[in-house]
């Protein structure tokens, strides 16, 4: 079977594959454009005949769980990252396929990490064909070597909800670790000495995987509360010693930025979007969990705090920092779809006011509406912006794949997005005449933000009228490139192969962009 | 087209037509016999592209969602009955539908009551096909004379869910009455002016169906919080002046019993399970809304009080009796289905141990399990039982059909269930040679207490050893039969004709009896 085939050129001008690892794919046709015309994944029919009448799924070892549950070669295994870094589970059930001698697995993960580095001796071996989901760091910088087997396909998590709900990804088995369970399957991610706040990331996979394995450290008498993942969904249990480790959930991104351009690009944003009048009393917002991110969330609560207005919701991967608003009464709920810190974990299970979201309430593009685009302002990072206000997320300007897609694509759809971004980094300016990877098409993009100036997208009339008479440095996306240029001078093209290692979906499934292996 | 036909003897003796309302069913085969091997109903892929970017779906008026929405003969129609008998919005839906010429429409509500006897002249001019769900009261009264066109189908709650998951009902459009909503569609029961505790009936309408309308009298800014249902799910949303009367969801049962025999019949089942080792630190039990079951409750909160013992978790239907024993910290948790009255609804909403549950967790029979079978001791009613344990819950011994299935046939799996009746009504005897419909195979059902005397199934030896040397009334079930007629005589059976009126459809989907026609 080749990897990949029939390439053809998709709306945003990208060669991408439309047979990928023997599948066929849709290329991109165009925001909103793709509609689609199918029924849902259809899961199996259970019956409750065949489960245990006392309720108790538990079984010894995650090695006979997935024994039981029909562990083979070829079948596509999901797991979740709300561990992130810390998560321990992963692994375990690679050395356990391995162990059996099962081959060409799919790993169809919410997002992978460094501590998965362990993996690569599988992908290596056959154990694994390939990932599909977002390679971060060591697991992307094989795949972009041209080592993985199988093409990689990088999701948005909107985008992987769709695709498990869609039927495009069926999983065989999802192993769901959990701080806390219970013998019928019930789980959270808020209870228990492994709390990693929720599981959301495992809903698709609860509900549409044909086996569903929870494995938790935390095991509690029935009933679990709350049961974040309903028990009603899982085939097996397992108890182990330990199911994840909640420090290295928290990124190292999670800290106010001390770089004073860093600073300046976040008052910037916070200025424009005051002076743009997406501030007021009942606005909402979604701010990352980088250092610039987190300063301009900070300057949305002062100037709350001044005026005395209360945001109606933050929409977060959550740390201290909305945290610290809720609790003070800056914002009347946080709607979280991921824990980035320990505070996240602590409010979400104290809070009343902090609510566990999904990819499904708040990203499935293929649903009837999401929550994404009733947000007010985003903020999103990028690592290259291109003069059509295209940008990447997934590749570095060295062409390396190193990071996932999350809920990025998912935000564009907000009511305003910015990208405060810094005009270069490391002497290699970000704003080019073409992204190396395009995974958001610049129609969805309004504003980006740099230390030296704001470039406003001529399609948002509105925000440029708003910013008539301003004293905020708005200048056109080509003005900003040309100043980075004319310090840094015009940054080479990475240098790619023609080959394909991964390709990046829009959120309705179709093939936005491929990425090419490196040298 | 013949109303039923192709008549088959099924797994307890009772024909049922194997052909009902044109559509092919599976007569019952007994219990956990019936193995489903489809897949379950695939709804089809909708598209954020078809909904509105600001997230608002309200249209002006209900007529105006259900012109939207396609309405058009012969679709099915579902609401939820958590109104109870303060239910409005059903009989609107129908005087739409009338109004507009609509006509061979199939009703699917969870349960309907006397207040939507308002519907009968439509029943009569063709506006509507029939009821599937129950028929309290009236319309139970109008299907059992004959005249309703279709044939009724009885589910009960689990099955309910079952039907619409696998497919075998197909809901065109569901129309969920909120107390609570948002223009974006999240609802819940528990806030508002109408608030009336949950909206868990509503949950498979919202999964599967093709259109989905949520109605209500109080539009919070988003988000509605909690989001019992998911806006996810929901096309339009319509407000309306009065969503519904929730003084009326008072059951006119839910008072402790006064009278003496009943009151006998609640200590004698207490001390039964107390002497059976049923209660103990941490048992979870069911007991419904009626006058004997809550005094049953309270037996129960005496013994748990008195050795210092707390219950896991109450099932209910919930009332201020559970609520005070959740406050009174007798008991961890209420899973609860529905809300018997405002007691029920204000500690749903302010006890984070108050947990709404649904039929998908607690009931669906063709799930990967249900709460159901968790439970250590359920109190059930009965309109008669016989001698093989066999019961009727939904039509009197003069045929009527007067009540719906309710939970009662998915409580039946519990670890054990108990039918504390009566022995006489009106001085018909309660325990017959054949009930006249079979609701429950005698083999779940394990104890029978009357005021004279204690059954147990045979089945359960477990239990008769417990009670061996017991200073209770232990009796076989003939017994009790012949005592009951040498008080009142041998009671006659019901005057029914051959055709058949309803059929009784068991947890599996498959048909355990048939309902004929009176007189």
């Amino acid at each position: 079977m080749k990897k990949y085939d029939k390439l053809i050129k998709n709306a945003v001008g990208r060669m991408v594959p439309t047979i990928i690892n023997g599948e066929k794919h849709i290329p991109y046709q165009g925001v909103g454009k793709y509609k689609p015309t199918g029924r849902k994944h259809a899961p199996r029919i259970a019956s409750c005949a065949d489960y245990p009448i006392d309720g108790n799924k538990t079984v010894p070892s995650l090695k006979e769980a997935l024994i039981k549950a029909g562990l083979k070669d070829g079948m596509t295994i999901s797991t979740h990252h709300h561990f992130r870094n810390g998560d321990i589970i992963a692994n375990q059930i690679f050395d356990i396929a391995h162990e059996l001698g099962v081959k060409d697995l799919r790993w169809y993960p919410s997002a992978s990490f460094p501590c998965q580095e362990h993996l690569i001796q599988y992908l290596e071996d056959g154990t694994i064909n390939r990932i599909e989901g977002s390679m971060n760091g060591p697991l992307g910088k094989f795949a972009s070597e041209g080592k993985m087997k199988g093409v990689g396909v990088l999701r948005s998590h909107g985008g992987r909800y769709q695709a498990v709900q869609d039927g495009e990804v069926q999983i065989d088995i999802a192993v769901i670790a959990a701080p806390s369970a219970d013998v019928f399957g019930n789980a959270n991610g808020v209870n228990g000495p492994a709390a990693c706040g929720l599981l959301g990331f495992a809903l698709a996979d609860s509900q549409y995987a044909d086996k569903v394995i929870v494995v938790t450290d935390n095991l509690v008498p029935f009933p679990c509360i709350p049961w974040q993942i309903q028990g009603n969904y899982v085939d097996y249990v397992v108890e182990v010693e330990k199911v994840g480790i909640p420090e290295k959930i928290i990124s190292g991104t999670t800290r106010i930025t001390k770089s004073p351009d860093r600073l300046l690009i976040a008052e910037l944003t916070a200025q424009f979007c005051d002076e743009a009048g997406l501030i007021y009393d009942g606005f909402s917002y979604q701010a990352g969990a980088g250092g610039t991110a987190l300063s301009i969330g900070n300057y949305f609560g002062d100037i709350l705090r001044e005026r005395g207005w209360k945001a109606r919701f933050i929409r977060a991967g959550s740390n201290k920092y909305p945290v610290q608003m809720l609790e003070e009464g800056l914002v009347d709920y946080i709607l979280d779809g991921q824990t980035f810190d320990l505070e996240g974990v602590r409010s979400m299970r104290e809070n009343p006011g902090h609510i566990n979201t999904s990819p499904f309430t708040s990203y499935n593009y293929h649903g009837k509406g999401i929550f994404a685009t009733m947000v007010d302002v985003v903020v999103l990072g990028a690592t290259e912006v291109d003069v059509n206000f295209n940008a990447n997320v997934v590749t570095h300007s060295d062409g390396y794949l190193l990071h996932g897609i999350g809920g990025w694509q998912n935000c564009l759809f907000s009511k305003c997005t910015i990208l405060p971004i810094p005009l270069f980094r490391d002497r290699i300016p970000v704003i080019k005449d073409e992204v190396t990877t395009i995974c958001g098409p610049g129609e969805l993009i309004d504003v980006i933000v740099t230390e030296r100036g704001i470039a406003i997208n001529p399609r948002r009339t509105d925000l440029l009228d708003k910013m008539k008479g301003s004293s905020l440095p708005v200048k056109t996306i080509e003005e900003l490139k040309d100043e980075a240029e004319k310090i840094c001078g015009v940054p080479k093209k990475p240098d790619l192969s023609d080959e394909i290692i991964a390709v990046i979906k829009w959120v309705d499934g179709t093939v936005i962009d491929a990425v090419r292996k490196v040298g």
